[in-house]
């Protein structure tokens, strides 16, 4: 069996030697045009020219949650694109969405600024009932995120496509409960795939149900948001603020104004990292059981785009 | 039933209206020298004159969780101290202690001052392993926390007088169990009452048992740390940073070193606030049990101290 790794995002050493290690009878190389036929592929973000000459590929594992850098490709047509699950990116998630909801509850910015100017200022508290979170998509790692929040008891809100049940969570779903989902919504959390259907979905006019006062955090895909509607929104005070982890470019082109906007917090494309040694156990672990003709879970339907 | 108010902290008229409301049968007044005689008083940190005044009461109730402002005080005979119990704290700690772990762990302050520079820099991950959390205090709020920590995967530690057990928190004990705890600990949170056993409880000797790069935060009193002690650990590299919300004196004086060291986050004494219709409706139905001759929880052990 011949595994490929091939990924536009830091070093392969480790990455071929820790696949090496999980998959003791496997050949395991990065691969390079004109490369002999392999079985399995490890890929982050890999150019067509990979694909066209590995026809005979079974199955493609995607390096992270999201799978649309290949949705736009022509895949071999027998192999089963696999995206990651979990893999240790459900926990960072739901850390750094809390991290970001109690900072801007809690006003703990604010207080930094106070603390600057050596103010010992007081600040009437605010109410947890009047900042329902609302988390758009319940996959893996969106659940974990609605369940985190709940546990921080603040009302949590969910969407989803089709319908999902998710215990302390007030479950929407699809086009008809979309509405009803954003306006009773003030800080809204974007964990969906990014498909066609996805694109665009946070701008003037969704962010503008949101209840006033609103905030954005955006951990999926730059694509997601409406950059510019998002800025207007702002100007106008209709939201309060925003905290973006991903952008339409990356990294974030220098004059952007996202970067030092005073009521947006960027951070780098950090939320939830792809763990090396988590992500390879996992696809060591499918890519044995695919061999040994058992199904898999996180088999991409590319139909539906996740 | 005669009631009295009396707080050193905040206005008065809505705790007196709150009350009234909760207890429509008792007469709410805010004390005065020289008032009649009371039957149960709601108090922060009262003078000792109202205790000489008021011999016959017989409920005391404190309206925070820690009364270490009333332990130094004679108090009447026949009354009970009531300490405050939850009533929406332990939410507001399980958040600040959660918001200031993560943001150290996943490097939130150093991120900011990459942004504020546009720098879209890597930081390789830490390892959750290498963190590990102890709390001081198992108590309501110390429980709440461990918890909370334990939901993102923490390894988590705790440490109390007497021995306890809360799922997923490797639990330590008394003076034989401190050491071991210590040893184990990187990030130490201090969620223990103030008593004479446990003021300066962090010192150089305790802190510099943590392992290297040890954080510390501090959300119970601030006679719990000697603030040299942790200055000068910080000055020697043993310890990496810490948030401190509580301080030996409050306001914290505007001079004092922690306002604007670049290691050390101050907030002012916000951790976890005294909600009104909580607290009013916690101690009304106490009050009301007292009354039928019931037991209530949260009775204070004078000679422990909590």
């Amino acid at each position: 069996m011949r595994i490929y790794y091939l990924s536009t995002n830091g070093k392969a050493a480790p990455w071929l030697a820790a696949l090496r290690e999980a998959l003791p009878g496997a050949e395991v190389m990065e691969w390079q045009a004109g490369a002999p036929p392999g079985d399995h592929a490890v890929v982050w973000a890999p150019p067509q020219q990979f694909f066209d000459e590995q026809p005979q590929l079974r199955g493609i594992f995607n390096t992270g949650a999201g799978v649309d850098a290949l949705l736009g490709r022509q895949l071999p047509p027998k192999a089963v694109l696999v995206r990651l699950e979990d893999a240790g990116m459900s926990v960072q998630m739901a850390e750094y969405v809390c991290h970001a909801v109690v900072r801007h509850f809690r006003e703990f910015d604010r207080i930094e600024e106070d603390v600057a100017q050596r103010r010992w200022a007081y600040r009437r508290p605010n109410e947890r009932d009047d900042f329902p979170v609302g988390v758009m998509g319940l996959g893996v790692l969106g659940t974990r995120v609605a369940q985190a929040l709940a546990h921080f008891e603040f009302p949590v809100l969910g969407w989803s496509r089709s319908p999902r049940e998710v215990p302390g969570v007030r479950c929407f779903s699809g086009g008809a409960g979309f509405d009803d989902f954003l306006r009773a919504t003030r800080m809204l959390v974007c964990l969906l795939p990014l498909t066609p259907a996805t694109e665009n979905i946070m701008n003037r006019d969704t962010l503008g149900k949101l209840r006033p006062g609103g905030y954005v955090i955006n951990v999926a895909r730059g694509a997601h948001l409406v950059d510019e509607d998002l800025l207007a929104l702002l100007d106008e005070g209709h939201l309060a603020g925003a905290t973006l982890d991903v952008f339409r470019t990356e990294p974030l082109p220098p004059q952007h104004p996202f970067w030092q906007h005073p009521r947006i917090s960027v951070t780098p494309h950090t939320s939830a990292r792809t763990l090396r040694h988590e992500t390879v156990a996992q696809i060591a672990r499918k890519i044995q059981a695919l061999e040994r003709g058992e199904s898999i879970a996180g088999v991409v339907d590319r139909l539906r785009g996740y």
